[in-house]
């Protein structure tokens, strides 16, 4: 069987490297010459809006997916006329564009912090006045890493988020004063079976993820049946085939429970599960495969508990970090770039005061 | 930094899939267009004594390894004229002659089968007298798999034996009644640290290696200790830098004691190591990748415990095999043919009664 992925970055790198050992062959559409795939499968220089391109990449392929969602609904369209194209194309549309995104969630009764859409200034002062002060107000689309969003703490900043932003559709979201930022990670079989890793807790810096711990410290089964509540509702709802990751803010309730507000969603693997490399008994990347191709899908047993860190904008010195027993590195092969991630570290420990220590170390190598 | 690996078979395959996540790439020189690494890593096809096939693979790469013994010593010594080749040729001469292999081993005083060099037909029966009957009767070089390889048990199967290995120089070895058969993995770095994966339970059907269990089972830390030692002996007599492993036979001694004789070593990755992709911290493929970059070794440490099962000749239904917990198939893009090894599954749980129920099913799955 021949995959075809559009997007060849890391995400795709890693699946092609977990879908290997199943006997797949890879091919990727990506219109970075030096994509991170580019060595370790077929790899079509183009665009995603090439019609003749999207021939050639869909000839000879048994199953399309994706690694980004900013995929055009239209290339997954042209492309699932001749091929199964999963995640479907639903789950796309409902991905990209925040309002509809909020919507969709609260359409299956997931919370989800307030929000408003916004197309003037007009309403964007009618939805201060609705949804309070702080708020962040954020593009509909193409956001990304903490990027087309803008924090209004107070009146006196609409001004400068207007100029920020104000250009193209937008929603306004109350800010929510969160406990800590929490994902999980599920998949959904063709023949429609669910399974769930353990809700991951993130850490994030301007906005780009920084740190998943996996499990999330103390968390409760009352917690992690919540989120597979949610993402089960998700998944159906679309006929989901694949990994799909939610992002919630985990906040305290009037009675002072905990409870997750789903933030927003990946229909793909996610930054937040790539401890499951290492950390459980299937990764994320081989579950994704498992799920398109039809096959049955993985044990997502925890093995222990593993923190994940992304190396970000530089690399520190490789020996440094393998010299840490547990320490697994994975590196994209791209050149260093203020903001960009390069790779990440997973660490793997059987106790959490173990995996303390690892990660401080290697924290401590990371900032050096 | 690109590494360049002869031969482009399943072991380079995973050799490759296990190293692009330390950054690094891949070249390999492998006569076979369609070898199993040729989708995922840039191949050259080409014989390994082709002296302008040998200048365009060195040309750019940083360190040179092979994936199989019989690569020609020659081949080795031009490349390593260039580049830096590990494990050093000195470790290959040691290991592509039976006759030199063992009286090496005899040379650092580590136990073997008696064995004597075996040229003319006159030499047989003399050294048939020495050692006695049962022996085995083995070419010199290139045996694999059990090939070349030819059991006397009486008088009346000599003239077969010799029709059927005569042309060639030989070697009689004595017909151990051994306990069971196991190996070490052991890998040393370009610093000479050395660690050791546990040993190894091994089955073998028609010569080729049908089962691993890892740890063996019942493995007693004297035994793993000897193991150990005489692995270290091997490793720092050779200056060796990368993964070793030494096939023993487990015999009684006269004090009723487990003891090891070496049979046969390898100086590469070994079928026998495949369960430390998911058993161990660390795989022996990372491990031979970081030995011979010069990065510090990983933690091999095991994971409860695990089975590795070989598929030859015949692929199960993948689907029937994935459905089971806590099995991982690697398949390596072979078409299926008698008595090749098409890919292997590895099991993993926590409890070896857990292991043993899997493992069954597994069996009957590839047995059917």
């Amino acid at each position: 069987m021949r995959i075809g992925i559009l997007g060849g970055g890391q995400l795709g790198r890693m699946l092609a490297l977990d879908g290997y050992p199943l006997g797949f062959q890879f091919r990727f559409l990506d219109p970075t010459l030096d994509a991170p795939v580019n060595q370790l499968a077929e790899h079509l220089v183009g665009a995603y809006d090439d019609i003749d391109m999207l021939h050639r990449f869909a000839d000879g392929v048994d199953v399309v997916t994706y690694e980004f969602e900013n995929v055009p609904v239209e290339t997954v369209r042209i492309l699932s006329q001749n091929v199964p194209v999963y995640p479907p194309p639903q789950a796309l549309e409902a991905a990209q564009d925040r309002l509809v995104e909020k919507r969709f969630l609260q359409d299956l009764a997931i919370p989800t912090p307030p929000f408003v859409a916004v197309n003037t200034r007009t309403d964007l002062e009618a939805a201060i006045v609705q949804i309070g002060l702080p708020a962040v107000l954020k593009t509909r689309r193409l956001g990304y890493d903490g990027k087309g969003q803008y924090l209004i703490r107070q009146m006196a900043d609409v001004e400068r988020a207007w100029v920020a932003l104000g250009i193209t559709p937008l929603i306004l979201e109350g800010f929510v004063s969160f406990t800590r930022e929490v994902s999980i990670l599920a998949v959904r079989g063709r023949d429609g079976t669910i399974i769930c890793y353990p809700l991951v807790e993130n850490e994030h810096r301007q906005g780009i993820l920084w740190r998943s711990l996996a499990p999330a410290p103390h968390l409760s089964p009352e917690l992690q049946a919540q989120a597979v509540d949610y993402a089960t509702r998700v998944l159906d709802k679309l006929k989901y085939v694949g990994v799909l990751a939610i992002e919630f803010f985990q906040v305290v309730d009037a009675q002072q429970q905990f409870m997750l507000l789903a933030n927003e969603m990946a229909p793909r693997v996610h930054n937040s599960g790539h401890w499951t490399i290492e950390g459980a008994e299937t990764s994320q990347f081989e579950n994704h495969v498992r799920a398109i191709a039809g096959l049955p899908l993985g044990d997502v047993a925890v093995r222990g508990c593993a923190a994940m860190l992304n190396l970000i904008g530089t690399l520190p010195d490789l020996s440094s970090m393998l010299a840490i027993p547990g320490t697994h590195v994975h590196l994209y092969g791209k050149a260093p770039r203020h903001g960009r991630k390069l790779g990440h570290v997973t660490l793997r420990a059987d106790e959490p005061q173990t995996l303390t220590t690892m990660r401080q170390h290697v924290e401590t190598l990371i900032d050096g």
